[in-house]
């Protein structure tokens, strides 16, 4: 498997409910109300969507504030990362990232330059510089999975100059936005510009913990907006995932507190997580943490889990990555304890194996 | 417009509901119980859809008579009529036809080659035969969109034939295939040959009333399934939308009843119409008719069904068809006299204008 989030084929392994470690979904589930909202909304199933999402880009736009020219609408921010590579003449990568930017590429034929994150994961715009062409497409992670790394805002600005003066495109992903602590908004920083040769991809999945509902959207220049929508399928939205779109981006509470919670989880869970000798815990600013295992490989730490009814993420399929990384998610507190103690099982194990 | 069904452009022109004959949707509505269903499934929407989509093409394959590694899955029929025409070297198509097969096409700059339907839209397979190419992708709507005709039997075979002595492929989209009088099954009738170089598909949209919740499918080789799937998006069906197909292909009452159904308003519409002298009425085999009119423009008749509240399809952007033909879907009885009756009015207006 290429993702996580594939419990249905670690069913049989395990006597009981599995916890999925291993897609990086907001612990607290999606804002009260949905529901009710998704009840009011199943007579719309008999119409097409609007072709046009009008009322869902103006959402979007109030939600981030640009305007509803400048936003597009995806079956999940997938369908919209494909669209953006489907037009670029290369793409450039750097790694590990997201699968799907490779197989994305991969399925259009596209050439692909992968460059490398340094060892602590951040970006040297230095290899962007010497790489960089005419028509490059530019996609970074902010933050990146599986690092849990945002870029600084003067790297992001070097990145974003780099590639207006070599006449490449930049798609920053930001699937995960909003768990991140407040600092900069790539929407905030750029607005001025009207996002030339700039887009900003975020999703309901992550956040609003609606990986099944398949909404993801962005904001970019009204010329880049409708390039891609030439590609876009017609009506890609299903009409419950508009109406979700038109429902939870105004739920300011639920925002403020899912960032509260995971803000707290995240500090607790990497506090524990550090004391632990056989792990190397990169720090994270989202709601899933990227660990090196000292002493295991990943299949041997993911059978362990398994076995305790948690899935992890193995790394090894992202480029880059050895067989001795794997990837939590950071869940509500029950769960994370549950994890911790698996996690220190493992290293006792270690001590014993080693003495 | 590129499409029916976008009422939200005509709502400031009618003080009203409008009825929209513009898009083809069973009157009857979706299945009984499907509400329930979706209501059971609002936990799922917190966990990633089966990337596989096992159980949904287990369903499918119930459905269809044929094996889960025939199904293939998609956001909506167009979102694997785009697969494939990606897949394609050159496109064939008949004219009118559907407008998202030339929209698909060009979106990924293929060379298109049409072919006329006869003055009475039934196909002439010589003309086929001097075109067809190795590596050519022919899409044939059966029934037709706009048309309403099915291929007959020894046709489509004829057709299938051509196809795979010239090395290229059938693109069948039967998007229509349950509102047809019984009489054969393009996947029953393939099915011994595995349906190689064959690709049927079909859509929860229109028969069971379902274009809200973008749910395309077809049966095809276990090959082309799989070069397909490269393309198609991962989690490209929102999980609604798969407990959806979980639920109404095993609704055979609810089939045989819009069936029957049908038959009977079509029988009773295109009776009546036809008394209409003003009207070239061809014949149909599913749920909508297509009309010339004889003495007024499409734009004028869809104004004059627009002040009476009805949305009709006019069909000039069908290549092939200029500005005399409309397109109207048959609905329920009460609706159904609603147009007869603005048909019946214009037929007047006609008179009135040649005295």
């Amino acid at each position: 498997m290429i993702h996580g989030g594939d419990l249905i084929s670690y069913r049989s392994f395990y006597d009981g409910e599995l916890v999925d470690f291993s897609s990086n979904i907001n612990p607290l589930g999606y804002p009260q109300g949905l529901e009710e909202e998704l009840i009011g909304g199943f007579g719309e199933l008999e119409s097409y969507p609007d072709i046009l999402y009008r009322k869902l880009k103006s959402s979007l736009a109030a939600y981030l504030g640009c305007d509803s020219s400048q936003v597009v609408v995806g079956n999940g921010s997938v369908e919209l990362i494909d669209g953006f590579i489907f037009l670029a003449k290369r793409v450039v990568l750097f790694t590990p990232s997201f699968a799907e930017y490779e197989l994305r590429a991969r399925a259009y034929r596209k050439e692909t330059v992968y460059l490398a994150y340094k060892r602590d994961f951040q970006l040297d715009p230095k290899a962007l510089e010497r790489t960089l062409k005419k028509e490059d497409l530019l996609i970074l992670g902010n933050p990146n999975n599986p690092t849990g790394l945002r870029l600084d805002r003067d790297t992001l600005q070097e990145c974003y100059k780099l590639t207006r003066e070599k006449g490449a495109l930049l798609l920053l992903d930001e699937a995960f936005f909003e768990f991140c602590p407040e600092d900069y908004d790539s929407l905030e920083l750029f607005k001025d510009g009207g996002y030339e040769g700039l887009i900003v991809l975020r999703a309901a999945t992550k956040f609003f913990s609606l990986p099944g509902i398949r909404l993801g959207y962005g904001g970019t220049s009204e010329r880049l907006a409708r390039d891609v929508e030439e590609i876009l399928l017609p009506w890609n939205i299903n009409s419950l995932a508009e109406r979700a779109g038109n429902f939870i981006f105004k739920d300011k509470t639920y925002i403020e507190k899912s960032r509260n919670y995971m803000e707290k989880e995240r500090t607790f869970l990497m506090g524990e997580l550090k004391r632990i000798g056989s792990l190397e815990v990169f720090p994270s600013q989202v709601n899933f943490i990227l660990i090196r295992l000292k002493k295991f490989s990943q299949d041997r730490a993911f059978d362990f889990f398994l076995e305790r009814g948690l899935v992890i993420r193995r790394c090894s399929n992202f480029r880059g990555l050895d067989k001795n990384y794997v990837r939590v998610a950071i869940k509500d507190r029950k769960n994370n304890l549950r994890l911790l103690e698996a996690f220190r099982s493992l290293d006792s194990l270690a001590e014993e194996e080693s003495s």
